[in-house]
């Protein structure tokens, strides 16, 4: 039976995941990719080398991340957040988001890594997703 | 190191999945759910009964696919399948998708499992996305 989550209960699969599904615009067209992700202060934060994704994010901010728990076909939760793409300018918050990430995944390539100790240096785009709306739906 | 798949290997990382990640485009906000699908000559096909997904695809029929096998942070190819959402509506043809549909998903509800038999019924929409574009990446 399908059911609609609270903005909390669907928050709280957003927390959970570290894995989403980055939903993007790109002229006029829908785009997809996985990302890894964190969250922090009611945000999602996530980091990019310059590519599609970011050019597409740059030119139209409004995007979404979808984050599930499938067990079976009939026991899961998806959640929706969508909100604006913002970049993450200064090299301080730049190194506590990496640093985070690095945290969280411990597999962040050695350029990354590096990033962390100079947070300067332009080759990573850290960004986060201030989200303005949360929905969800379970099947249990 | 990522390395770009060619359309012939980003088109079996759509053929052998099971769940994607449906990209749709909402009133110029994106929007992503996870959906069951099988590919058939091409292109994609899936269910569902009415509601937003279908709404949402009527009035902007251009959607994408996004497929992956993650095996870890350093071992995972992404595919994204972008095309053009139509509705199946011949009750020979949602018939056939729905048989498919059935065997390679059993747990499908015993609603679903009923228009099986009675296909003309309106209450699920059978839809396929043709493919005009296909993309993917992949780190190893």
């Amino acid at each position: 039976m399908h059911r609609t989550l609270t903005v909390g209960q669907a928050f709280e699969v957003i927390k959970a995941g570290k894995i989403g599904r980055l939903g993007c615009i790109d002229r006029n067209e829908p785009y997809v990719v996985p990302i890894n992700y964190l969250t922090d202060n009611g945000a999602i934060y996530s980091h990019s080398l310059p590519g599609k994704k970011i050019d597409v994010m740059r030119t139209h901010p409004r995007v979404c991340l979808q984050v599930d728990q499938i067990d079976d076909d009939f026991h899961w939760r998806s959640a929706l957040a969508t909100g604006k793409f913002e970049e993450v300018k200064s090299a301080k918050d730049r190194r506590l988001v990496l640093s985070r990430l690095l945290s969280v995944f411990p597999s962040l390539t050695p350029v990354e890594s590096m990033i962390v100790q100079d947070a300067a240096a332009p080759e990573c785009i850290v960004f986060r997703i201030v989200i303005d709306q949360i929905t969800g739906v379970e099947e249990n």
